[in-house]
């Protein structure tokens, strides 16, 4: 599906299958709205899936994994090598997002939407737009054409997983160099300064976070980034890996699959999702709020509050995945508990 | 055991095992520190346990139900009988708590701490200090000496549970009320006016919240309630049940085990357990933030920060079995996270 089809299948929610949800919230035998966010989070997955009676089905982490550029002017403290030696741990159950994802009943899909060496394993998704970005601090990390297709890349991952029964996502990341490019997005969308949304990332000393902030604002500078055009700021400072899940947010709404956001680099190319296409947002739930300097600011500005304040900030998913759950007790309660007229007690009346 | 005795066996947290615990999160593959709150909650259960090798084991949650005098001012949408039958609802998984706590693979144990009636459930744990409290607007809800025995009763509940293999614990209440008795609490410690913390708990018109808003604050004057005393406090306009969950948070750490708070309740006799026993609050943990208008003031006021954001406002412990749920995934990610040397991608480092 390219982009443009994606965005023309967007609706807005089904209002009579989330009306009727709310109604039936209302019928079980607790006070009204005291489950509060778990209530408003089955209402609205009933609108998403257009269906009275909603239920979660299997559970996929989509994580985009892709190198960037940039790495070469030393804003890491490991190597670009990495990017590929993780993700090709979690085809054996041997990275964070494969334990959590264990624990929250999902499957991990590593996606290869551009790593920067051969990726030849039958665990990783082979859908590299190319090997690695440019560097950034140098010129564009890619064309506006490369960024599209990475989008679209996202958008057919959650249709084929989709066709597979999925039917509840999450995206996660992998990419050294990442939140380099997530707080240039950051910076420019957001129109803060780049040293308030710019953090450690992975761990550097407060001299090398000095440094990679100097290479975001010459990066933002050097490349003339637009930004009141989302996908000038995505192909000129993001990444393949952002680019992926932004194919996800809009690919999950054109679909009508809810998608869960993780942290700092998730949270990014939701925003871009959104400023591309607004239609997008009630698809879209927060999980937990990153660690990362610009955590909350960024959950603010495209709306969303998150559910989990852990303080985490590992990526891959493993904030995203928790999300799935916080939607496993909504429905549980949705499905299981009792009626008024089970519980003995009458009804709560609505009340002004 | 007496209040007294618990308060004496309290300790600090083990160090020894804290530090061990912290450097075995910093061996593992991911970027230092990057599970936030969950690396800190394992390492705080290992000094709690005083075990260098934490583990959890079963998971309960104690259930303190009671009725409350208060409730002949006609400050409830319900009448005062509910509280039964939902205790009693419990032992047959007809309530919420039910729900919740099987998800959480937690076990319910409602306890009738000062029912208004006889209870004569075998599922109920018996241990009626009187058949519910004195009407606070009328007189003081009970004696200093009920307001101790009914902290003990926490603190034996506990020990009971923990010898029968329990390690982690939650509080839930049940009884009609309780959201009246815990905004007059909450007004006196914190010094806050009757209107900033009182909501219309279960239920209420706005012309009723007036009256529930008159109602504490003529209770609060007339027991000329001494602020500086926790134990006046909570006897004069508290609850059986706000003192029962006193005792299970004096309890956990006396026998050192940790305790998940519910929401506005549960943290109103959190806040009465810290003014109590200072030494007790590492042993215990936020779980959400509690809808009640309160919510964040109470969990401020104890210096507790949630790690869910629900809105939920349904008690029975709802909110706090999730905090189990969180705790799982932090014990998963530390006993089956990777080490460095089985992620192939060498160590991160400490940098400042």
């Amino acid at each position: 599906m390219t982009l443009e089809e994606a965005i023309k299948k967007i609706q807005p929610l089904d209002e009579e299958a989330m009306e009727y949800t709310r109604a039936r919230w209302n019928t079980l035998g607790k006070p009204l709205h005291s489950l509060g966010r778990l209530e408003e989070m089955v209402t609205q997955f009933a609108g998403i899936y257009r269906d009275k009676k909603p239920h979660l089905g299997k559970k996929a982490v989509i994580v985009m994994a892709a190198d960037n550029g940039v790495v070469a002017e030393g804003v890491t403290q490991t190597g670009q090598e990495v990017t590929k030696t993780v993700t090709e741990n979690m085809t054996k159950h041997n990275a964070t997002i494969c334990i959590m994802s264990s624990m929250s009943g999902a499957d991990v899909y590593p996606v290869d939407i551009g790593i920067a060496t051969d990726c030849d394993n039958p665990g990783v998704l082979s859908r590299k737009i190319k090997y690695g970005t440019d560097n950034m601090a140098k010129g564009p990390a890619m064309s506006r054409e490369e960024a599209i297709k990475a989008i679209e890349v996202g958008i057919d991952t959650v249709a084929e997983l989709k066709e597979k029964g999925y039917n509840v996502f999450a995206t996660g990341e992998m990419g050294i160099g990442n939140t380099t490019t997530s707080s240039a997005v950051c910076s420019v969308l957001l129109d803060q300064s780049v040293e308030k949304v710019t953090g450690k990332g992975a761990g550097l000393t407060n001299k090398d976070l000095e440094h990679k902030i100097e290479v975001i604002k010459q990066s933002i500078a050097l490349n003339q980034v637009d930004a009141n055009d989302p996908l000038d700021v995505l192909s000129k400072v993001g990444g393949l890996d952002i680019a992926g899940m932004v194919g996800c947010y809009i690919g999950g709404a054109a679909l009508q699959v809810p998608v869960f956001i993780d942290g700092f680099i998730s949270s990014v190319a939701a925003l871009i999702a959104i400023r591309l296409v607004p239609e997008c947002a009630p698809y879209l739930f927060p999980s937990h709020c990153s660690n990362e300097p610009a955590g909350h600011l960024i959950l603010d500005a495209i709306g969303k509050e998150p559910y989990i304040l852990a303080n985490m900030c590992l990526g891959e998913g493993t904030g995203a995945v928790m999300g799935f759950t916080i939607a496993d007790y909504a429905f549980k309660a949705y499905w299981e508990l009792p009626s008024f007229e089970q519980t003995n007690f009458g009804t709560y009346e609505e009340l002004n």
